[in-house]
């Protein structure tokens, strides 16, 4: 066939299944760059046309340190290369940067957001990777919800609600984990950064988990969703700062608007002994101060990468918190309560902190679960916290 | 402050926050580049850092033309940026080259996904987009659900189903509209390109349109789900071609499978007379079949951007379809039905095939409504023609 001829027929087969037009052909077409390239061996390739450049590096999810990158080497074609070797099966997400500017891999239509970053993404197959693994057996069901919060003055809100795989067949009332995403995160994170829908279904067949329904909100109190959702409706981008999150008005709404509004909707079992709570760094702050100001509320609590921190400059009172703690630690012990489940990684920023709440919780002779990992403050471990928090529930 | 202070304060701040420590720092710091940024006077300037690069270009969806873009110049810091005027309020995709490389804009976190390419998005906003915007007034519920499909031998496929503002706090029954994609699409189309869940809720407040259930399935056979929500359990990256979507092997299953799922999980009107089916490109040949070969299924068909075509080397057999046309017309007629509704714009390219249809039609007397826009094969157009058939149902 002449070039024309191909060409015409491209064009032709394209625009026929109603793409937009400016971008169709290259659509269709066999992509000639394959990137990430998973072999065998579960090594990866990386690859990127980018054949007018001079530099071409990755940053990768599974690279130590704030900026670590690797050089890919330029060959055939313009396509610039690496392979990476030694990855343990997990998901992972990385970046290019072309000649000083960042960008995800063209040739990998998979992305995710992250608070105001985009990534490339995939999973890299096998044992330790089967949990984030969509299962082959009937998942579970997500709605996107809005819900009303009166005190946060707002007429609705959205939310993100998982039903364990058989809730439409059954009559049964379930349980439910309120799980908290972190600071710049909002209710898209535990699903496109740390699924857990993929999460509990897999606990949940394998008979780890009990069934259970699992709420994920926004945790930021000045934001009605996650930002490109309504963007017109969202507060000017200058009070997006975390100094918001760190109030306590988010912790006030889920008692009082987002808990009843569940309660009401879905076939809920009642009681503290059906609810728990588990969060990561914001979000382990606010588990912290639901337990304390709320202690009637949850029967189980997870404090995922988030202590006591000294430092009052985040605009959130630690010093306050601390005497709280020290206050509100007795009325906590006297609720009762099932877990109180602490994880930290030895390499996260904020292990120190941990420690700190380790030593206020000894003072008072307080119960609770101390979990300790290898790592840092990162979603993989968020996956596994969550994977390990889980199974302890409502049992 | 020491510059060493304010580094150790951003790392705190940042870390403190859950973020993921290889992209951390930029993510809370205010981004010193504004892209998009909209004007008061609706003008709009796109920027991006990128100081070491020699040509910056955009590719617009608002551009004509395969292959259009425009410029940007470079100004001070090495931030290159374009001003673009006299754009109509509406939803906008775009995408920069950076010295030959395809990249979207690293200063916008809202990015989407046509096929297998990903667009920077933004909204202008304004009375003609007033449909795309998130409404004031309640919104309703999106659910993502798997279901089974004996149809196509699989276990289970993704759909999203609407449900309109005060479903779950009404006892009514609903009728409901089959919503289907184009040729690449996948069941995620109709809401992050489409708006179709916005569209609804606007036309339902309004009064404009009856409270309908909104179904948006995956219409490629060869598909469990969009891609990369299951890239582990999709066919090989080969037999992702366009030729299997266009068997009729999902009108099977729509008639089926998907109705007596939805038909039995939720609250519906039953009857041909409450429901609607409508698609564009692909699944406006799908709403062709479906109306010729199962007339007694709907009451109301919406033909968007696709007529009859003469080629049959996209795998679809065309001389066949014809034939059959011209033999079930006069079924159609007899089984009868409230719409034909028949759009396209004058600069499709598939705008022929649409007066190829129409001579066929009006060669059998058969009744049908047309509406001829201008514009081409894109989006923008989808998302009228849902707005403009939606309010002519159920009534």
């Amino acid at each position: 066939m002449k070039l024309k001829t191909i060409l015409k027929k491209a064009f032709l087969l394209v625009g026929f299944f109603g793409l937009l037009a400016t971008s169709a052909i290259a659509q269709f077409q066999q992509d000639p760059v394959v990137s990430p390239e998973i072999h065998d061996d579960g090594s990866v390739t990386f690859r990127i046309m980018a054949d007018t450049a001079d530099s071409v590096k990755i940053s990768g999810s599974w690279m130590q340190g704030f900026g670590a990158a690797e050089h890919l080497e330029i060959g055939e074609k313009g396509i610039w290369e690496l392979t990476i070797s030694d990855l343990k099966p997990d998901f992972y997400n990385y970046s290019y940067n072309v000649d000083g500017v960042r960008t995800i891999d063209p040739h990998n239509p998979w992305v995710i957001r992250d608070v105001r970053n985009t990534f490339s993404a995939f999973i890299l197959p096998g044992k330790e990777s089967e949990n984030v693994q969509l299962s082959d057996q009937k998942n579970g069901t997500i709605h996107e919800i809005w819900y009303p919060s009166p005190t946060l003055n707002m007429d609705q809100r959205r939310m993100k609600v998982y039903l364990p795989p058989n809730y439409n067949e059954s009559d049964e009332d379930y349980p439910v984990l309120y799980l908290l995403h972190g600071g710049g995160g909002d209710e898209n994170a535990w699903t496109e950064l740390g699924f857990a829908d993929r999460i509990m279904d897999n606990l949940i067949h394998s008979g780890k988990a009990e069934p259970m329904i699992v709420v994920m909100t926004n945790g930021n109190p000045n934001q009605t969703s996650a930002w490109h959702v309504a963007p017109g409706h969202q507060p000017a981008r200058e009070t997006d700062s975390p100094n918001p999150m760190a109030t306590e008005r988010f912790e006030e709404s889920l008692v009082a608007d987002v808990i009843p509004f569940i309660e009401s909707n879905y076939r809920i079992k009642s009681g503290k002994e059906n609810r728990a709570v588990t969060g990561l760094s914001m979000g382990g702050w606010q588990t912290q101060k639901l337990s304390l100001k709320h202690p009637d509320v949850f029967d189980y609590y997870g404090v995922m990468s988030m202590g006591i921190i000294e430092e009052t400059q985040f605009g959130m009172d630690a010093q306050a918190h601390l005497e709280l703690t020290n206050q509100n630690i007795s009325d906590l012990k006297e609720s009762g309560y099932q877990l109180y489940w602490i994880a930290c990684g030895t390499d996260d920023f904020l292990f120190e902190s941990v420690n700190n709440m380790r030593e206020v919780l000894d003072s008072h002779d307080f119960d609770y679960t101390y979990r300790e990992t290898d790592g840092g403050h990162t979603w993989d471990r968020w996956r596994l916290y969550l994977s390990e928090f889980a199974p302890m529930l409502f049992r």
